[in-house]
């Protein structure tokens, strides 16, 4: 089982990783950092390299693709290469997932018009912009694509997507592997449930990055 | 604030991305990924490869440490480099923290004697040998040292200091930031919660693992 997660210059870390760290363990899978040219792939903030062993041209047909999200999603939107990679890819998968602003990609790619789907909660409008119709919650089932929400949702969507490849025992098993009993200190990680003066922080944020200001 | 992720062969991803993803948010925060050579370093079970940019020896007074677990902890108990850097950093560090079996080798350093302490629910005994006290909870303090139990927990560790550091506001906001609103498909990532038959099937994985006989 061939699983893909194409990386792309400022892409999110934990997008990627989550995915990976949950679908990794299923029986038979094989998961492949992939991206433009095979090498280093920087991350948004530039701390942190992970190596795309192999270039999108090598691995056409996957059995499931994940797109991550980050900052860089917003020129992906407009690569030909990724785009098209992702349309073909699309044809012949059996599941087609993203992450955070991943889902700008498969949107990109025309995959998800008139589909529900998820994104960031800081991109719904951009999300909106390809068609889809956006939704508030954390995991999105349309068919075979599956669109989950910011960054750490990729946890939850590679239990969900375990699950439906492996049955429910082993999605338990992996999450018990993981040990994924998530006890945050904090009840703010949506806009509904955090403070309104910590939505307005990543906001304003959001806003140094727009200007250049910021890294991510 | 220079925040000091050492690699080694065979870690696991996430226990060091729950961190980085939030530590690396924080105002003024530099994360550098290090390993006894400069260069990609392979996960638990050779998927992926994450850079070292630096050299240990090349960053020895890190603010913040963070030593992440994974199969390979087990071999770098034994690693005199690595646990003499741990050691090193740990006399001017301002946290010095772990994830998973990352515990391990702050207790091979020497300093987890006496001290109240966690790692992967598997690895417990392993953690009691150095001379730590074992305890379930998933993030745990003493003093300046901080140890998170298996993989995942990283997220949650990451975001208790990043409210020590820079206080709830920012923690909030890096929380928010990452959407971290964990709705897990099953209420299984703790032995206590998982039914009995899927610690089985984690305790007959691990048995692959020691035998050989499986990667990770």
């Amino acid at each position: 089982m061939d699983i893909a997660i194409p990386l792309f210059d400022r892409f999110t870390a934990l997008d990627a990783i989550g995915p990976y760290e949950t679908l990794s363990r299923l029986p038979g899978a094989r998961v492949t950092f992939l991206a433009a040219e095979p090498g280093p792939v920087q991350t948004d903030n530039r701390m942190l390299s992970i190596v795309a062993e192999r270039a999108l041209s090598d691995l056409t047909h996957p059995d499931i693709l994940v797109v991550p999200g980050g900052i860089g999603t917003r020129a992906m939107m407009n690569d030909t290469q990724l785009v098209d990679w992702v349309r073909t890819a699309h044809e012949t998968t059996q599941w087609t997932c993203s992450v955070c602003t991943g889902s700008l990609v498969l949107g990109a790619a025309g995959l998800l018009d008139g589909l529900e789907a998820t994104t960031h909660w800081m991109a719904m409008d951009a999300l909106a912009s390809t068609g889809a119709r956006p939704t508030g919650r954390r995991v999105v089932e349309q068919g075979k694509i599956i669109t989950a929400a910011g960054v750490s949702s990729g946890i939850d969507m590679g239990l969900t997507l375990a699950a439906h490849i492996a049955g429910d025992k082993i999605a338990q098993a992996i999450q018990l592997g993981i040990e994924y009993d998530p006890q945050p200190p904090f009840d703010s990680g949506s806009p509904e449930k955090a403070p309104a003066e910590v939505v307005e922080i990543c906001r304003g944020v959001e806003a140094l990055i727009d200007a250049g200001q910021a890294v991510a």
